[in-house]
């Protein structure tokens, strides 16, 4: 990719018009200059104005479309063929970009040879790369080729898909797709529309959470009065995402009362029914409401698991609206072996994961279902006069508009209707697991190593480790905690600026982490090898050094 | 396209598979059965499995995606040629899909030809065609060739960006995007990042006003105490999108305490600074406090625009939040004709619009500038340890999910980008004039036939109309507005039945009207004046039956 567009003289500000360009993969590949460049995104040529009302430019021009399309097409085939050549995180510096792009939008169209020729130089370099290989940061945002597909048609159909009136085959096929799903997760016909409930496309967890907690407040509220909004508590784990406080405080709950109850190494991280429990009483006992509980299966810094049976037992004796978080694991469900993780599932409230984490479906993609979608409605639902149609008065049909915050929304169950399609479920089952065979794998390697420990069990692609204590106490004549935590983040640190891999960490129980989760889309065993020889290599110059 | 897709034998469920297709601008055009299609989404072929490891799954090959991409760009390419072909409504009757889709997904990979089949079998007539020329409802969802091949290069590069460090380039250059596009629109130098304000890209208006109003409430709660949340007043008309009633009740505000104060025809339906101001007095004096003020610069219903100078300085006095909401009309205001709508906009705390109605950005988004980026941190920042990072520490980066509701974000920035730079500010201008101008056309058309009338004057490229109660009344012997209203809501129906055009209502002062709204991407004026010819041949059917 990098000679595919190579710049006969340096780059300075707008007038890089001038400059000769090459493109590869394309049919345009000659010399241009600003006065003779005739490919226009608006289709300059071709144009007869008629009766002086059309503009010059034709912003859908169908050929001019196809011509482009393609154009984009090959960049993006050879930005994934070239990915890997790429340092994962960028390098860039803050402000980098600024002094790349003129202060202004420019005043005349410039050609797509020459904006896919600035992505190339600008933007590249600016981009921590999610869809290389050797990517293991945060979670996966495992992109597809179904996945990229759906999101095409969706994008180039632009359907505004507010009620079922507005475009029914949005409305219908989200209302299939979020069936499929959830018996593919063997989800309790409950939440399935033929059960009485209902899933959703959100665009994030951040998003399903704000809405059923609104769902449960107005719930509640209705019952208690909204005197006491100051009152209602939300009940997390100091594992939980960030997303439920941050929901919670959006909503009107005081910041105060999120609980955020403390988990140990000796419960693997995950939110025990007895802390739960007392921490329940305790606000119970002092005139508060229980609200909300957020359950998570696969925690984001360390992928631990709530059990949620005896936590539903607690929050169901206290009536307390449960929702699972699986936004990362909820996948890897899907598969028998990983199903029990889900196990009292079915007495919670709603349940959501994220498809575009590691289900081979693009940004964004969350999949919420609901038992109760009344819930949501009641407290979602908007009815203007100039959205009042024939369809909706009927109450025959889904709006899906009162089922989350926003009145316009995208045709988000085409992606992953092609994604489940294209690969069908038999392969994405296998998928999954050669991600999780792959970080078991990983975990293999670090066992081979006795200057490393894993720090927390593996439950699916993740794996959380660090140099031991013990090691970095050999050599820096320490044990302390604080050194060990500081040796890992500048082994990572040193690891991530080389650009060869991207791992992310975490601090658990005060234990600095290094976090290896694979997932990434184009990843392969022999990138996990690399990744661990990157790793080993480091920690040598490191520990030589210290 | 109709003929694109060529089926030997009716469809009977899953077992479609066996049936040959055709398929047009594709090298692949061969019958096809089950066990003979040889491409697959993630290419079956060319599997090397490594160690066990890999899956039979490629799921972004470099070189099926190439192929697979052409296929669909030809897909939607065919599909902007014939939309006008289409009933411009979708006319499928509630639960077609269902019927159609087998009930769970499918075990095995499914060929892109079938699944490209079924888009165009069971998916496009169920779609509202909102690319389609014939396209004159809600507002438009303006799509564009820059717009879809900006969102092809976010979609597959998939990065989230939710901090800077998680992609430099995406936080990057929608700071920059979005003092280009403040600039374009004359915003005062303390909406964009030079002047200590700034802009972000959201999904839609409605969280944009979310963020805001919570925002406000924070910052008053913070002063007031938080016990009197259910004291806090939000402001608007009886014109104001239903989204602001929707994010107060979102972010906890007392539903009784949102004020729609009327509007009048002899104001155009803008509100008026006497109105507000006696409004939020009375709720003064009850010893409520007033918090957020929702000004629109082009309402949903009638495109009214309220007078911001005025109306600021109501709200100052009273240190009320005022947000501005240009959703519809803000892309005009890049014209200097335009400007003035902005006028006072100077004194107000936030605005915004949304580039996917009316500037050829695909949904979503919307762009939001605030005067105080600290108050939106204040209230919706989160800093969990796992998001850590050296550049945010130096606190010389933007982390944009401390500016909006969830914590993923895509690369909305990119389409901006290549829609100002393919397009340029000066054809921008010109396009939307040519909208404008055909509306203006449109309404030479009504005022030329005496049965009809303009209701509400035009001030943008949105006309709202019907069939005058004098015309009705000669007609059906009565001239009751009821009479009047039935007729004009009969004559829509019928219109949007035939699926020649589409457009939708809205009831204004108590005046049902059809909105003649102007701005799908493909329109011409011949389209507009086909549109015309449409309506008076409804009228005249529908006069002579009653």
């Amino acid at each position: 990719m990098t000679n595919a567009f190579t710049r006969l003289h340096p780059p300075k500000g707008r007038s890089s018009k001038s400059y000769q360009v090459k493109i590869l993969n394309s049919q345009v590949a000659k010399p241009a200059s600003s006065s003779t460049f005739l490919i226009q995104m608006g289709s300059l040529q071709n144009q007869k104005p008629e009766n002086g009302f059309n503009s010059t430019i034709k912003p859908l021009d169908p050929e001019e479309f196809r011509k482009q399309g393609h154009m984009v097409i090959d960049f993006l085939a050879d930005y994934y063929k070239n990915v890997e050549k790429y340092p994962v995180r960028s390098q860039v510096e803050p402000g980098y970009l600024r002094k790349r792009l003129p202060e202004s939008a420019p005043d005349d169209p410039e050609p797509i040879e020459e904006i896919l020729q600035d992505v190339q130089k600008d933007i590249v370099p600016g981009i921590t790369h999610w869809q290389s290989p050797n990517y293991f940061a945060y979670f996966p945002s495992s992109g597809s080729i179904a996945g990229f597909l759906g999101e095409m048609l969706s994008t180039g159909f632009n359907v505004v898909g507010f009620n079922w009136m507005s475009s029914p085959a949005a409305t219908e096929l989200e209302s299939i797709v979020m069936d499929w799903l959830g018996k593919m997760l063997k989800l309790p016909n409950e939440f399935l529309f033929s059960g009485g409930g209902g899933g959703v496309l959100q665009g994030t967890t951040c998003e399903a959470i704000l809405c059923t907690i609104v769902a449960a407040r107005d719930q509640i509220l209705k019952k208690i009065g909204r005197d006491n909004i100051n009152k209602l508590v939300v009940y997390g784990s100091d594992q939980t995402h960030s997303a439920v406080q941050k929901a919670a405080q959006i909503a009107g709950i005081k910041p105060n009362n999120f609980r955020a109850v403390s988990t140990t190494k000796a419960n693997a991280f995950g939110l025990t029914a007895e802390a739960l429990r007392s921490t329940i009483k305790a606000d119970f006992e002092a005139g508060l409401f229980p609200l909300f509980l957020c359950a998570t299966i696969g925690t984001t810094s360390s992928t631990a698991v709530d059990q949620l049976s005896p936590l539903c037992e607690v929050a169901n004796e206290y009536g307390i609206w449960v929702h699972v978080d699986a936004a990362y694991a909820g996948s890897a469900c899907i598969c028998p072996e990983f199903r029990h993780f889900l196990d009292g599932v079915e007495n919670s409230h709603s349940f959501s994961f994220n498809a575009h984490k590691w289900f081979f479906t693009t940004l964004d993609c969350c999949c919420l279902w609901v038992k109760d979608p009344s819930a949501l409605v009641k407290a979602l639902s908007t009815y203007p006069e100039y959205l009042r149609n024939k369809a909706s008065e009927t109450k025959q049909v889904v709006d899906y508009k009162d089922w989350q915050i926003t009145l316009s929304r995208r045709f988000r169950s085409l992606k992953l209707w092609l994604v489940l399609r294209s690969y069908g479920v038999a392969k994405l089952r296998k998928l999954l697991r050669s991600h999780v065979k792959m970080a078991k794998n990983f975990e293999g390697l670090i066992g081979m190593d006795k200057r490393f420990e894993v720090v927390v069990p593996r439950n699916f692609a993740t794996v959380c480790f660090r140099i031991s204590p013990i090691e970095i106490g050999k050599n820096l004549n320490v044990t302390k905690d604080e050194a060990t935590n500081e040796f890992n983040s500048k082994l990572l640190e040193s690891i991530n600026e080389s650009g060869k891999i991207y791992m992310t960490h975490a601090v658990i129980g005060g234990v600095y982490v290094m976090r290896f989760a694979v997932g990434a889309s184009l990843t392969e065993n022999r990138h996990v090898h690399l990744a661990w020889k990157v790793v080993q290599e480091h920690a040598n110059a490191l520990l030589k050094m210290s």
